[in-house]
């Protein structure tokens, strides 16, 4: 249950430097690699001869070779050409719209003619030199909703991540949902506490004080399908919190693009971006190993949970006010389905 | 094809010391712990918030915390509290009945009405000083019914035992089956013979001279559902066998419980009771050793068996004397099914 | 889809020196050992008693021997002995006609009437000393069929094993395809071509200059069901290419038989006969080496190539000229098929 007439991440540049990149993207199986210009192609995986995948093969001053018996194909799916073959005649596969956007690249697996690549949303921090970015890849056999529910209620964070970011006060303290230009956000300040183990690293980070006591606030914004950007910081207590001036705070955006693959798994593109010493590249390596080994903790918990799901599908699940934030989100979701939906109907009738 | 109204060992003490343990028993997903008082819980494994196995999470103070958002579950399978919740309309999760007995945790998954622990066995070995126990735990990939039918017919020891307790004598001697008191009993003597190696070990442990002849027998005795108590033992050839002075002896109770966990899986819990030199840790260690290596042998068997059976379900398997023990067990377990089936067209008419 | 009114190459005489060897051919389950005389016997790989499979037992003077019980299998389905059992009225197992030939074991899963050893193809490399063989097996999980498409057209070498005995003038040059003789025949011969570095390792290991322009040529010749031998070779180039003196030649037969385990998963036996230095054993071996590893290269395209394919199950694949040994092949076996399936409606009406 994923709409499709949608940009998805699909990848990051890192992923197509060598060799062409086979991944399944709401279902579909794509071939991502950079054509001689240096643009980024997206194909079906499917070489139109004999079916093998495309992604096995090579990349030859950008175009894409099959590895099983050098049919070149071309950007568009046509096939361009083959040793000694006449190929006009040749079936073509699907070409994918597909944008390299923000650090990533993005692909539409839906009805081509309706991708624009400006319904991509913007994000300062991808496009800044203040801002440094690190992040990673988390294959996790559930449901992309499930992880959007993870990620619009953090009081998981008290439990599944109690060594790092979790602490008690996330609990006691209620959070604010609203829906607001067309993005869901679910946010929460708490004051006067004592920041966390990550926290207090970021702090001293920031040459800040860590012992002393902070204000702390998550503002988590969920844009369709599965963007989730969460304003995440300390500043120390009564200068403001998340007004506070910069030489107080300790802040951060963490960026969550959630890409299905399948009905029940799922490509979870996972980073931080930070507007403090932007050109440390030591402290962008030392935060995505930490975020990264926090962010592990959630896959047990989801997959588990698919299981169960999976187990008793029939199970209505409860909706309290901190699930508002995925309720919404879902909601969203719903309604870009239907849309597609009837556009199918209408093209048939 | 296993009956549900009744008592099958779940696990053991050791299993719920620390953390909750989630496990399939019967086909239910089932999470056990202690609560404050010690008593064992067994809840269905699936929190009524958003379906997290409450296995994941942790106890409190004998209070089941679940691990993703905090719900506090009661050991009724009512919702007790939840951070800045109220919880009164949540919907219950199953609780089954369970009860701690003979150094095991036994669980009823049937009709929690029907459920009475003084239907459990009793098993002496399990609650004397004179008797030492030790054991482990196979998840095989098989029908449990094939256990049963594995150690209610031992002549397979001579072949997949044959470097330990297998011998050609117990080929060569007549087994006889009986039902007596709601149980089945194999039983065969073996007369004037070199015991085999895992006996030589055992007379030697008791102090008696290994290399005489000796009788040796093997009795099995199974309750339904499935569980299977065997005495063993040799004595020095022509003191009564079976019946000579403890001083000719070494025996012991070979401890099986079978639980279904599907229909083509089960978790075998094994084990050895002995009552000589009870308080030897050093040797219940080395027979718990000596056992579970010999009892891995088994599995292998099982689970290709398994795999056989399921590719021919059409064909009808062999019923010699040898299996009349297993046949009559599972004459035992089809009439607890037909019961079971009876009592639910009951209810329902 | 593959015929079962045919022989098929099970497994080596390698495979059952010591223990009988468990393996499906074409869907079945079957147990291969050799009898009392040496004489090799294939039987269904299920014990009567109770199901267990006959290949986890072991062969005593000849004799298959169930490992669970003891069961003693006769080398016509009929079970012999058992410990203390009368077993006239045991049900029998399916014997499978089985011939070991040309260094293999063949087996045929059909109707065993229709069975003619003469049926088996006459292979000069296997029955004489001027040849030495060596090979392997491969379990792949691909359509049978998919590896012989992949024989029948061997432009695959310059993509797939690029580095060994790939080379752009193989998809330069045209093939030739026939039908002739029940055989379905490919040829290409190139001329005045540097060799690839396999065939300058053969001609130096048959003492002849290696940097010097040569003649190679591919013949591949298939016969039904799937067999297929590739004569293979290069000579210095001018000296009359594949008709060339021996004296300028080094060459060999590629050896090929796949055999059908199920649908989608096949065993395919590899191998390398060759007419020079026949004793050097030190040869063969390193050739099998160096063909081991060359093969294992088409593995993953395969498996992938399958994985494309069950996927989108309607989808026609092309039939270029070069794919047009693989499409002849496959007619001859769709005509097998056919015959087959006259042959079952003729014998019910």
């Amino acid at each position: 249950m994923f709409p499709k007439n949608t940009w998805y991440v699909a990848c990051t540049p890192e992923d197509i430097v060598e060799k062409p990149l086979g991944r399944q993207i709401c279902g579909e199986n794509i071939v991502f690699y950079r054509d001689a210009s240096g643009v980024v192609v997206a194909l079906e995986d499917f070489c139109p001869h004999r079916g093998a995948p495309l992604s096995l093969g090579y990349v030859d001053n950008g175009r894409l070779v099959c590895g099983y018996h050098g049919l070149v194909m071309g950007s568009d799916g046509k096939t361009e050409s083959m040793p000694k073959q006449r190929v006009q005649g040749f079936p073509c596969v699907r070409a994918f719209p597909v944008v390299e956007r923000h650090g990533f690249i993005w692909v539409w697996t839906g009805e081509a003619s309706l991708a624009d690549p400006a319904d991509i949303p913007h994000f300062e921090w991808a496009n800044s030199p203040d801002w440094a970015y690190g992040g990673g890849l988390y294959h996790i056999h559930c449901d992309y909703r499930l992880m959007i529910d993870n990620l619009m209620d953090l009081t998981h964070e008290t439990y599944v991540h109690s060594t790092s970011i979790g602490q008690k006060e996330i609990d006691e303290t209620p959070v604010k949902t609203k829906v607001e230009n067309g993005e869901v956000i679910t946010s929460r300040y708490m004051e006067n506490i004592i920041a966390p183990p990550f926290w207090q690293m970021a702090l001293k980070a920031n040459d800040l004080a860590a012992d002393v006591p902070v204000d702390r606030w998550q503002i988590c914004r969920f844009t369709p399908p599965s963007h989730i950007m969460i304003e995440v910081g300390v500043a120390h207590a009564g200068h403001g919190g998340y007004h506070a001036d910069e030489k107080y705070k300790a802040g951060s955006v963490v960026v969550d693009f959630i890409t299905p693959e399948t009905e029940t798994s799922m490509w979870y593109f996972w980073g931080m971006a930070r507007n403090f010493k932007p050109d440390d590249a030591d402290l962008t390596d030392k935060i995505r190993q930490g975020q990264g080994k926090i962010f592990s903790e959630d896959l047990e918990m989801l997959e588990q949970q698919q299981r169960n799901l999976s187990a008793y599908p029939e199970r209505k699940l409860l909706k309290l006010d901190i699930d508002a934030g995925g309720v919404q989100a879902r909601r969203m979701l719903d309604k870009m389905l239907k849309q597609e939906r009837e556009l199918q109907l209408g093209s048939v009738g």
